[in-house]
């Protein structure tokens, strides 16, 4: 039998990971697409692209249109750039709602400013009715360097403190709950541009060594990437990871495990041990949920957490939860 | 009755325009977007961003892959832009074989070493069965700026002449034909890189006033966005346009305009009536079909051409053919 892609290729864990590897980085890529961070550099600038295909399109407090918006101005801050330019790619199906068409435009408006981005190029393009599910958009940015650094899993150093700038899990379970509707109540989603967080991070702390956004797999997928990137095992405190209680509930109920959603406005970030607090106070002025959450372990061989209970666990890459479309 | 999307809007035609206008612009941007160009210039650079649809996904000498490349690379050269830097991301449907997803991705690999760009950057979603029809693709790209000019509507003069680099409609033909089999013959699709053509032509001749490719609409609307943009009518010769006899057959059997069928290997240049004849010269070396086909004439009110029979004929950007998903 021909082999078919599953969802489990698009859930940005271990079947994503070795995809795109086998499939695309092979036939097309040199460096430094080889080392899949966020976005490139580019001599002082960062190029950075997404797509965005989240279901339901509007969701508490968001939208496709802000999240298209915002995902890609993450993705360049986190690569140490500041974000300047963005195109965005719109792809409808045919009697699509002008009125939402609008309000998704306004919401791409609105973020744009937000992030004091210009939205310079796009495309629009429609297709016929039952082709695509509503509308799909993708951006690609363009920012400015920051740091003459680049950011790289070979900074990563052994006894590096990692810190998460909030709570978790909010984007996932605020997409979720909107899809099935079934409590009554809802989570807003924390979809925010952090570009007024992470860009004076890199100016004042040249002891940052990474960063990345839990998108897609959540903090256990960007744990692990970090892990895999790096070559380097990671120890997670899970009493200090934040969490609201709302979201541990929906995720108790629901069956899912809060590391694995998607977050759209925080950050992982790997510090040198000797500043990590300095670091965390500074985070916490915008952030006060921040927490140092781990530490890189070379000992280890993969991502283990130390769970409330005082037991060992082990973040699984290899997971799959046949829940697309969360971004 | 709210208003709806329809297929019209996405057919790069009046409609698109008013849409893109009216939904998009007003909410979104501050110019350059709003002169609606290729690309945008951004110091020393140049960003353009396109999506594709086409379907069937392969074609004859061509595919989506290939075809997204060449796309973006073309739209950069238009713009007075080296291409230096493409993105490539990748939706896919659940099922989609992946046999078929290595073939694209070969030949992404393949249009991108043949047009001398560096893939630098990707993304790759996986929806569920039924949720897209089988792979879209989005590019961006950056080029560097091989001019001191920017681009514009603006720089063409009364007068200037018209010239098409080669015989049209070969790609829009070749993408129907592929997906109703109703002839026993089969036309190849002219996508290609545009880039060993403009750039040279870019770098020599500063008497080239603007340049666009014909893709959707064609260049009935190319002509009329020049038209629009520089708000100075085109007379256009019929008789001096390229086109292949099996083209016009097929054209003729299926009722369709050749005028209006997307063309993806092919330039538009606008050029000083001084100098157009060394133009064509130079643009003869690699393109023997290459021809002046018009010229501007301010004294027009919208896109005329005098027809082979001696007649005259508007070429009208109001149309709607219900063809989406050429490009």
């Amino acid at each position: 039998m021909r082999e078919r892609i599953s969802l489990k290729h698009g859930e940005g864990m271990r079947a994503s990971f070795e995809l795109i590897n086998e499939v695309f980085l092979k036939r097309i890529s040199r460096p430094p697409l080889g080392e899949l961070l966020d976005a490139a550099h580019i001599g002082s600038y960062v190029f950075s692209c997404d797509s965005f295909t989240v279901k339901p399109i509007f969701f508490p407090s968001s939208d496709i249109g802000k999240l298209s918006i915002f995902g890609t101005v993450n993705d360049i801050c986190v690569s140490a750039g500041s974000p300047l330019y963005l195109s965005v790619a719109v792809i409808v199906e045919e009697g699509f709602f002008r009125r939402d068409l609008e309000r998704i435009a306004q919401s791409i408006g609105q973020a744009s400013r937000k992030a004091e981005v210009e939205v310079v190029g796009g495309d629009f393009k429609v297709v016929e009715k039952g082709k695509i599910d509503k509308i799909f958009i993708s951006t690609s940015g363009i920012g400015k360097r920051i740091t003459n650094k680049s950011p790289s899993f070979k900074h990563i150093k052994d006894k590096d403190k990692i810190i998460l700038t909030g709570a978790i899990g909010e984007h996932g379970i605020s997409v979720m709950l909107s899809r099935k509707k079934i409590f009554d109540f809802r989570i807003e989603s924390d979809c925010q541009s952090l570009k007024d967080i992470l860009i004076p991070l890199w100016k004042e702390f040249s002891s940052v060594h990474f960063m990345r956004d839990p998108t897609r797999g959540g903090i256990a997928a960007t744990f692990n990437e970090i892990y895999l990137g790096s070559q380097r095992g990671i120890k997670i405190f899970e009493e200090n990871i934040p969490l609201r209680k709302d979201v541990q509930a929906a995720c108790d109920i629901l069956g899912i495990d809060p590391y694995y959603l998607a977050c759209e406005g925080r950050a992982v970030i790997v510090a040198d041990k000797s500043s990590a607090r300095d670091v965390l106070k500074f985070i916490k002025k915008k952030c006060p949920q921040a927490a140092i959450v781990g530490e890189v372990d070379s000992r280890l061989k993969g991502v283990v957490m130390e769970t409330v209970s005082g037991g060992e666990r082990i973040l699984d890459f290899s997971h799959s939860f046949n829940l697309p479309r969360i971004c």
